[in-house]
């Protein structure tokens, strides 16, 4: 029932993410727990196997999530009806290894790292794929010139391959850091002593660890939240990073500048504006990051204010913003990963776009190529007054760049074809190629310096140049 | 479907505002805006009057929230594919009329002002339904001296009402504040030049805001998010109204403190530990509030970002975020208008904090009141004195300042009778009375000045003293 | 000494509001509450008028804001060393009369109260220069066509003004909002009381407002936050104004696009790259106003948790977050005013952005303009094919239409000049003259209707057409 | 002059991290950046050793912070002027060798991880030292019992030494996760290219990071802000941390709880309440905590929305947020370093904590204490219905329960002796000293079994029992 999607989760809960957070997920993980810890029990011998196993049998069938919610208002949380649900299904004997020796927190923070793991599990997966596909459009641009931009202004030639490594190595970066993230083991019970254990309770924690596959922490950490608070920042910058990307794609995409394009047929038209080809996934991926760090600071916020054994508010603070932060960088993974794999490049239009200031962006290098028949300072003046004759006048800058070197006293053979070679974008890169190896090499060490075979194949199609 | 409360939603979807931002409010709430857009267009002649009728009885029929998600992912609203869907069950006439000359964002924006009014509406009941009932409170305890605590230390005495009368001034304001909010209707088209209107564009738009009963603002707000900047702004107000007077109560209720608790029979209670009533109505309006800081800090984030003439990706994220604030604030807002409405005030407790430090916390007072038999600098060296006494050997101050005044050169008769006149909290209390009656009066100006008859009646119990 | 601005302040902290809450202004307002109570006591008569003009004569006497601080440590806020300071300059009659009955948050809150008017009268005012300027756009390109995009894809066109008209519309209202916001005086002594004003604290509170200019409240607000919540929620709401603005600045003045420009001398050049003319001021109020939302969110978090009578820690961490927020929220208006009033169109871009798309922006309006000569089916599926091969061959869309009209059955008689009036933008943007004035005349009543005396004189330069 | 202490700083910008991120410093760490980046060209053989050096001795000369920053606001960021300066001061060979190859944002950047690698160091050595204070409270009350609250509610007991265990592990964690992280050089010129390093730019790069103990990536991050986001996220972690410890401190502090006290003399107490000792340095360090979640939103906000090869105003955004964050989070270490290390415990009070339901809260604990000799069932009713008694006659659980026990068919010989027994909290902590022994281990491989010796010695003092 929780599996249909809502009114806006195809937009801002796209990917596997949704699922692995919906509230059949959160059911599934309290079962998962109830059950582990029964076996735990079974393990150090303070529970019959036999009892342990009809505890996991009922676990295993499916609890209604809405109407559990709805017995939860009472104690405020979901584990006090689940419990009564289980024992209710069990045998005396077995229903008294029932959430043995738990307090309802080590059953909903455990559920909550099974949760936060599958979700973790899912985004990591999209930003791979995103980073894949981008490492992709390093390699099949790697000297592709284009225009590069600061403060939203052209400023001097980058490669197309080297502004797709930059995306590359944000999201690997962002998806490493997720993934080292440890989820432990909560449990302590009522206030963390472990009273109602007889003694065996580090060994049920220990044994409930080995069981779900999570660490094995010294403590209880009912109100110490740094895990949490810790998972928050990773999923903070996790957004950073999508954002951050899919901002490129939509500025990218513009009408005026479209060098990029997403291409999935029937997404993104319009009936009525034929020549609009809105970047959906960019679009979405963008919202979904821009939610991202409020819920970080309501995570945060959350996670500063418990107190003594068991918080009076904060905890239940977490629930809802922990989830939808998972949810909402899950999506904007998962609609960038669709963005990126879809890209198409328009080489014509990159290189459209360098020659937009008519070869202004190159003016730096043309100072620097004339300086030795020049002179530092005369070159500097000659390119000066060529850029702001062009600007006022608005002429091409090479044109004019050209008529000032003819006019030298001592002009070069070729005037037209000296600029040419002094206005070459491909020899104002730089070393991007280069940083652009390095890169591909540091994520995969087989990567060959060959340039002809180099690193993944993209998955990107590509307009004929 | 929606309509099934979710694993959280009891705790942390409180009150009827989890049904007013739900799936099928939203859905409904599309389908309000496309009826009244067609009638709006019929009363200014571009339609006929039975399309219209055929329209908006077409928007009568329900229509499946999630499936018509999952046909938005293409074009990134829901509104594309519901027009859709009317169209289709609609006559070719008739069909040409729905949603003529808006573009989504017109019916979204419309259809979201609908449904924030509706939750505001859920969220104001539920704030002034808390503050009516800490108005009672606050006449019933006017005179009921009670520990004034800074800092979280004990500072001086206060009365009961006062503090009551702290918690309905400031539910009353924010609850003033979210209804004075005024929601507009949205229409400008594609671009906001309501060019598909054949120049009828204004006339629908007024039309259109008279049906809902929105104000007709005299531009498109596509990009200018001011209304919901401010709704963002205010629900913050509200959730921070709510959450102080929670964490009041939270640490009114401490085992220690024990001024009040939560009278709910079966809720709050816990079978292994018989001493325990956990104030759950607080601790979950508390929990509510602290998640609403970081979802304000979402809208304003996205409301900063709009670009041009519609966005992208900024419009997208404040769905969520806005949702989700509402819902959060009308969850805090319900469980605290349970808590108040079911709040015990245990006399004897409050008497009781007053006495925890002996008598230490009327010791300014002692000090003013010995200042006429002995002077200022004397006054204040006797009870400083008598208080460090007092701290160091564990004894009442009373009986320390008792002795005290009794070694005198020139002792009162009665010395111990003395020091309880010295010692009355209720001569402590300053004014507090009548900033009480000054409250009450100021929210209704028939309070009368007579005690006895004073404002709205307790719906709160209380303990026999 | 504060006077002097801090190393990022000329980038972050522009404008009139840096000295509005700088640690001098606070120390003045400080000072200037502690004479107005002085002087209210006076008027209540419990404090005799020489004392009090003695007192405000001490509070006349600069204190060193840096000092203060580093004694304030010892009790936690730098009232507690200001009032010894000014109690250890005067007569042991007037000494005593110096901070009589009030406690330190009383102080605190009302200077806080006086900086933020302050602050805010500065903010407004760079909001409302703003506005002025925009206003001024509005009127001076009110129909002049230019492209309206949606999801940053042109879309269809609007006209020039109308943009400008949006954001004058929003600078408006935030700047409207934020002038609405009512400041209030704080008195009720330790907790609330008035205790220590022998039943005069009512009176004195009064006086105070009337000195102040502030509002009475009924009650004191030491834990009751709503006031601050709401200045924070206004700022908010005034910082995604900037915001938006901002970036469409931003958006517009790209390389690619150029519409506007900055035109500042000796501002956002760059000596290596003369074609770059960085949008300085635009930039910086982005990024002025990106940092608004999350002290929004601290200041609301803050508000949420205050406690009985006085806070332990939210009253703190209040502080800087509010005066952060004022200080940024004030860089932000203050470069938005310097970027709106030395914007120049240029009205060459703005028309090249309408050719960018060789005039399939216009397609909606070319369909609309065939229906009657072809039918609305046949004229869609002519404009929908020439728009295509338009795309296809990289042709103008204008040349293919063209082709498209002589090749019917019954041509045009001259198919070019039909296209051309078939695709003439001004024909397309609806009743956005209509629109701006009527956003000019709700500002203005006297605006009149005859465009050529319109509104404000635009303070901005623009270049010939 | 930046180095005097603002207004707010001593109480809000507490311990060393002030210093490390006030102007003084950043310019500092901006001189320290042009001059590794000199020696750095020298090191790879681009730039005369001489003139690096004479670089060098220039950028040992202080610079105005604040002229500095007036001169920046022309250019949008304070290393254009403070180059010029730099330049001004040298011959010409060494003036162009001065930030060659660089743009503003590679010394900006740097600078920024040198300061905040500073910073951090102050943050985490005043976290070990919080850590550290709270082990040695854990070793000195290992075996201390105490009252476990849970929900602001006794809920069992606990031992002392496991809750400041548990600050301990807190702490620890926080500080280790910030001292992980690794600042990375930033060099990559204008659009990232290191176009104007002539091909060195890659070894520079490596050169300088040498020179700065700085990690060398692959790429610059002028727009991934990856380093950024997860400093946020780590900041974010400390300051919970941090907030959730100063919570528990001043619940504690409570007047009527008592469990701790700060003992500064000097600090926190009132002339005119003499008994109030307010936890200045809790308060503060709380104060600190609950201004963070929001600047690490206003942080990663900026983060998200990089665009292009360097951004128009999201890098900007960063600067004020990201030191405002290192100055609260060090500010609220510092204060909790401050409180734990000066923290008493009051074994009385402590003691008093576990009376206040007179034996309830070891209901559970009779309960299973009486299983053997009355059954599960019949021990539950006995202890069920004595507690009631208790509540209702207002009468301790002890009496009501001996008077039970005696009323039993087969008595126990001593029903006081045999209650004293059932109610021993000692006997209620479960596992509580071997989990504080596992956490001491944990942090300390070497801590021995024997109780005697544990551990670091305590700071703290502590009252005689």
């Amino acid at each position: 029932m929780t599996d249909r999607p809502g009114l806006f989760d195809p937009v801002l809960a796209r990917g596997d993410t949704r699922a692995a957070v919906a509230d059949d997920a959160w059911v599934a993980a309290l079962l998962e727990v109830e059950a582990a810890l029964a076996a735990a029990a079974a393990d150090v011998g303070t529970l019959d196997r036999e009892d342990a196993d009809a505890i996991a049998e009922a676990c295993r069938s499916p609890v209604d999530a809405s109407a559990l919610g709805e017995q939860a208002a009472a104690s405020g949380n979901p584990v006090v009806p689940l419990v009564a649900h289980l024992r209710g299904a069990l045998s005396d004997a077995a229903a008294s290894g029932v959430h043995r020796g738990a307090t309802s927190q080590d059953v909903m923070d455990t559920a909550a790292m099974l949760v936060a793991r599958a979700a973790i599990g899912a985004i990591t997966a999209d930003l791979r794929t995103a980073a894949d596909a981008a490492a992709g459009l390093a390699v099949a641009h790697r000297d592709r010139p284009a225009a590069g931009r600061t403060l939203l202004q052209q400023a001097a030639p980058i490669t197309f391959g080297l502004r797709a490594a930059g995306w590359c190595s944000g999201l690997d970066a962002a998806a490493d850091a997720l993934a080292a993230w440890r989820p432990a083991v909560q449990l302590g019970g009522a206030v963390g002593t472990l009273a109602a254990f007889d003694g065996h309770g580090r060994g049920v924690r220990a044994a409930l660890a080995r069981r779900l596959g999570l660490v094995d922490p010294p403590l209880a950490w009912h109100t110490e939240r740094g895990r949490i608070a810790e998972l928050a920042g990773l999923l903070g910058r996790a957004g950073a990073a999508v954002g951050s990307v899919a901002t490129d794609l939509v500025l990218l995409a513009q009408t005026e500048v479209g060098e990029v394009r997403e291409d999935v047929p029937g997404r993104g038209g319009s009936s009525t504006l034929p020549h609009k080809r809105n970047p959906v996934a960019a679009v979405s991926a963008r919202a979904a990051a821009l939610a991202a760090p409020g819920l970080v600071a309501s995570v945060l916020t959350a996670a500063s204010l418990h107190e003594h054994e068991r918080a009076a508010g904060p905890w239940h603070a977490e629930w809802r913003p922990l989830t939808e932060l998972l949810r909402t960088v899950g999506s904007g993974a998962a609609w960038l990963a669709d963005a990126v794999t879809h890209l198409v490049v328009d080489p014509d239009r990159v290189a459209a776009s360098l020659d937009v200031t008519g070869g202004l962006l190159l003016a730096e290098q043309a100072t620097t190529g004339l300086r030795e028949r020049l002179g530092h300072a005369a070159a500097k003046d000659l390119v000066s007054a060529a850029a702001s004759t062009a600007q006022d006048e608005h002429r091409p800058f090479a044109d004019v760049l050209a008529e000032a070197l003819a006019g030298l006293e001592n002009p070069p053979a070729d005037p037209a074809a000296e600029v040419r070679a002094l206005l070459d974008p491909a020899r104002a890169v730089g070393e991007a190629a280069a940083l652009v190896d390095d890169l591909l090499r540091s994520r995969n060490p087989q990567h060959p310096d060959e340039h002809a075979d180099r690193g993944a194949r993209p998955r990107n199609t590509e307009e004929t140049p």
